[in-house]
């Protein structure tokens, strides 16, 4: 299928957006008119820049309002109109985009609009070019994908087709059944964007959130395959009005369209492998074109099943290296190996394993993390193929060859086979052995990734897509400094957990001393013992208030013994029906992460996410405890 | 009238939050139970810290979710309740709010509310604290003020009153006519909070969206009025869930909410000024020392009607300032005049004034401008008691005392009378006149000055309110680099036009070239006259591209000559029924400002807001030109 997108998703002039899009990769685009008005370029000369970049204009939207309106305002329409067409002509434009009227004039007679259309549809042949009429969801009286159709059959003109939007249909919870029962040749074209579910007027959710495939709530590969089965020709094109993309840098945004656009079509596939061969089939009969570019990128193999973290790597500098080193072992760490040719430190308790690694200047963040995985080849095959950023390596002679690539947060994710022969501790001197779990600790239970604000749509598809992930807990909290949001990506067998968080809007100058800051979970069965442990080998914990505790005893009155040891250890708490959640924290080591120790019981999935706030506050009121501590020192 | 503000309409820990109410003025707080789970002070110390802030705690909120439902969970919700008494007798709240249910668990049966509020109320005499009911706009029964007032009455009991709160009333267009008649004694509390029309889930509006009075489409003088009628005894207490102010600095908005307050308080007063008389002696009966505060605090002296601009001054360093100089020059001004001991030069055409200011290090920005008023001295006590601050002034013998504020834009505002024989002119060595009008300006039109993203209602407020202005032209575009927004604000008589303009999110990396620019508006009554005099004295005019004008003669159909007319000076247009606007830009002055020129006919009030997008893209286009062309320059 060919790939397009319209330039409404990008920000910046049209020039940025057209570079931005040839450069992920798009077949084509459709051009918004505001971006065409603001544009120094003639019509031709934007058709000329377009070719040169290898996009075909796939559409061009000039216009609304147009039908059921009384005969004096249809004139003076069609005088606009014939305008806009022989502008889409210049433009290199095939198909103009006309979507059903709001205008107060309208009135509701199908055969009028019908009528209206058909002498549009005149208008638009004589300059070559056609219509694809498009049902609003917020249309004055034609809100439907079935009653567009009619108009355009009952309209019965070549140069007047339809143009079905899946936010459009779907936001209403149409019905999608009959798609695929409408003639091929009046399916003129194809607009994809997938939302959140929110409870708000559909012209605004429309306006203002809408996201690429797969980053909402919308079944696409449903809604697409419909429209394929019904045979459309035409391409896949990308429509998403959304105030943090009409932002975002448009190169970064231009690839996350096109992984959504892959990750949809690996979706269709699986879906129907017989129909996607079909599809392919129809296409090669009417664009052999088409089916060489889409032979060009392969489509990326299935995700390898995660097993779990084989390593988190914590970029440290000197200062907090020692501290991060000394808060390891008093949580009961070994240090157990030393990398063969860099300053990288291998630490171990039970299977969680922490690297520190000193060359960068970073004052302790999550730099890197590992996924075990059977086939890491295979892994990074399919990173590759969904435009993950591949990383350099510099490798020593006979160490293991790492395959890695970017994260959108800037976080290096590897793929690695712990157990093979040639894997990755062998890079190491090992010194020691992890030993018996000293505290309790036997693996890593979750990493908690912070976004930035207008990167956490993207990096929710990226480890999605990567890993074979599925979202889950999504949470907005009120928190000390602002609107935070939590969604967790984790595979079918909650072997990878990965927590991505982030502010709701961009934070400014008055913001926590700490801002966005990252944690490395471990799991314990006894978070009682391990805290104990913890306490006895001087880790830096984190104070909890005792207002917390007095509240979940009015809250979920746990037992007198179980509230009393959670004030004790400082330990955090939630239920969910039987399932239960202790967490508990260090303080913030360097300048952004700390860790946690987590116990679940009875089938818990979630993070104990209700308790960041107070968690937030703790580690506010910790650092400005030590900070002060620390300045009162230096006076003294 | 006591004053009060919720802890969650502010950012940061709660003892970040009991500081910002106390230093702006605030008498009491309204504590949110999350703020004290996260805080490290026990429910005494809190009391203690408010105390010696000299802050009452009006209220505390710590549940919901009680009334009509089955026995069992009842006895819960007590038990519960109870905890919560002893915690709010702790913290020295004498009222406890609680809302209407919307409990899955919750019967639509008003007896059994009354009944189990009635048990609640026992519980809360025995613990010596009162229980505020509300409806919740969105409650599963209980939606309006009537029913939970019937509610309250049909409970009979001494501790158990009605919370009134202007959002969930008058969100629902509710009627209010009977609120004066409701008994004093039974009103325990009023929280107040303006908001925007929108087309949204009610509950979504609530908690995001909410504004300080004012600064919204509320009609919340007469609100109040209404309660203040019926007797309430109590504070006025702001409640307002805003994500902006939930991360915007406290102490700031802290005064925000301040101001709103003073500003409601005198519309209450003008409203009806015996009613106001008789509520201070009402609450002189219970309460001589809320008398006694707002003694303290005079209220401000009415605004003095604005007479136009006297001048706005440019702030610029050397190499920016010489580049203004020469379109001023080239715009037709003349430089008449230099200050006496400052290097600031005074340059006038018509009755349009411009200081070039080079005292800073600005690279050509509004500094400041100066309000044409019959009484600049009360303006300058009215901007004081609405809490603006004053800056210092470094003022050489004999010169002019001009009072200034800042705003929160940090633009420096001027009060003062040109005419008058001390007036500021006084202060210039005048070495011309401004002569003709060279190229047909006359006046300042209007000033558009850029907003940071967090001060947007901050900035309307004030302005409006120092002024007394009236917010006008509502506008949000879709602009190349992501959503703006502008807003007027206009005195009756139009002669101080304020445009406000900002980010409708905060920018990140990825941003225009010259972000937030502003301008000054000039006025000319023939746009082509000038556009030629302009051209003819080498100004550096805005090109505007061919695509817009093809675009208005198929939207506008403007007369051919007309259209070649625009066209040719590059002139943008706009039309709102038979009134016309003409305005031309020049390029980017320095790093943000530019010059505009305008014609308004036949009555246009708007600013062309619709042309902007096309102007930025312009601007930006026109900028990396001359970028691409200086650094083309500098390697030859």
């Amino acid at each position: 299928m060919r790939r397009s997108i319209a330039t409404v998703c990008l920000s910046g002039t049209l020039e940025d957006k057209l570079s931005a899009a040839a450069a992920a990769g798009f077949d084509g685009v459709e051009i918004f008119e505001n971006d065409l008005l603001a544009c120094p370029l003639s019509p031709e000369q934007v058709a000329e820049r377009c070719a040169g970049l290898g996009l075909t204009v796939e559409l061009y939207q000039p216009f609304r309002d147009f039908e059921a309106v009384p005969e004096e305002l249809h004139l003076r329409n069609l005088r606009r109109a014939a305008h806009k067409f022989a502008l889409a002509r210049r433009l290199g434009a095939g198909t103009v985009l006309v979507c059903s009227s709001v205008a107060p004039e309208a009135v509701d007679d199908d055969a009028l609009a019908a009528g209206q259309l058909r002498a549009l549809a005149d208008v638009a042949a004589d300059h070559g070019v056609r219509v694809a009429y498009e049902a609003l969801a917020w249309g004055k009286f034609v809100r439907t994908w079935e009653r567009s159709a009619d108009i355009v059959l009952r309209a019965d003109h070549p140069a007047l087709g339809l143009c079905l939007d899946s936010f459009h249909v779907l936001s209403r919870g149409g019905d999608i059944a009959g798609i695929s029962g409408f003639p091929a040749e009046k399916l003129f074209f194809l607009q994809l964007a997938d939302a959140p579910h929110l409870r708000m007027d559909v012209l605004q959710w429309s306006r203002h959130h809408r996201l690429f495939p797969g980053q909402g709530a919308f079944d696409l590969a449903r809604f697409t395959s419909r429209v394929l089965a019904a045979g459309y020709p035409g391409p896949l094109s990308l429509e998403v009005f959304n105030d943090v993309f009409r932002q975002a840098p448009p190169d970064r945004a231009a690839v996350d369209a096109m992984r959504s656009l892959i990750v949809l079509e690996e979706g269709l596939g699986r879906r129907d492998p017989a129909a996607a061969r079909r599809e392919t089939a129809a296409v090669a009969r009417r664009d052999p074109a088409a089916v060489a570019r889409r032979g060009r990128a392969a489509p990326p193999p299935p995700a390898p099943a995660p097993e779990g973290f084989a390593f988190v790597e914590l970029a440290v500098d000197a200062e907090s290296g020692t501290e991060v080193a000394r808060t390891l072992a008093a949580t009961g760490f070994a240090h157990i190996g030393q990398h063969r040719s860099k300053p990288v430190q291998l630490w171990q308790q039970g299977d969680a394993r922490v690297l520190l690694n000193a060359t960068g200047t970073a004052r302790a963040a999550i730099g890197a993390f590992a996924v075990e995985t059977g086939d890491p080849e295979r892994s990074g095959r399919r990173a590759t193929a969904l435009l993950a950023p591949a990383l350099p390596r510099t490798r020593g002679a006979a160490e293991a060859d790492l395959t890695s690539v970017a994260a959108p947060d800037g976080t290096a994710v590897f793929f690695c086979r712990t157990g093979a022969p040639d894997g990755w501790l062998g890079d190491f001197i090992l010194s020691g052995t992890p030993g018996p779990a000293r505290t309790g600790i036997t693996a890593i239970d979750h990493l908690a990734l912070s976004q930035p604000f207008d990167a956490f749509d993207e990096a929710t598809l990226f480890y999605r897509s990567l890993f074979g992930l599925a979202p889950e807990h999504d949470a907005e909290l009120a928190a000390p400094f602002g609107l935070v949001r939590s969604r967790a990506v984790t595979d079918p067998g909650r072997r990878l957990r990965l927590l991505l968080d982030g502010t709701l809007l961009r934070r400014g100058s008055w913001a926590p001393a700490v801002p966005d800051p990252q944690h490395v979970a471990f799991h314990t069965d006894d978070i009682f013992r391990t805290a104990q442990a913890l306490r006895d080998r001087g880790a830096p914990l984190l104070n909890v208030p005792a207002n917390y505790y007095h509240d979940l005893d009015a809250r979920l009155a746990p037992a007198p013994a179980l509230l009393a040891a959670l004030r004790e250890h400082n330990v955090f708490y939630d239920r969910d029906g039987d399932a239960e959640y202790f967490h508990l924290c260090t303080e913030i080591l360097g300048s952004r992460v700390f860790f946690e120790i987590v116990q679940r019981s009875s089938g818990y999935t979630g993070y104990g996410t209700a308790n960041a706030p107070v968690r937030m506050a703790a580690h506010r009121a910790a650092h400005t405890r030590n900070h002060t501590a620390a300045t009162a020192g230096t006076r003294e």
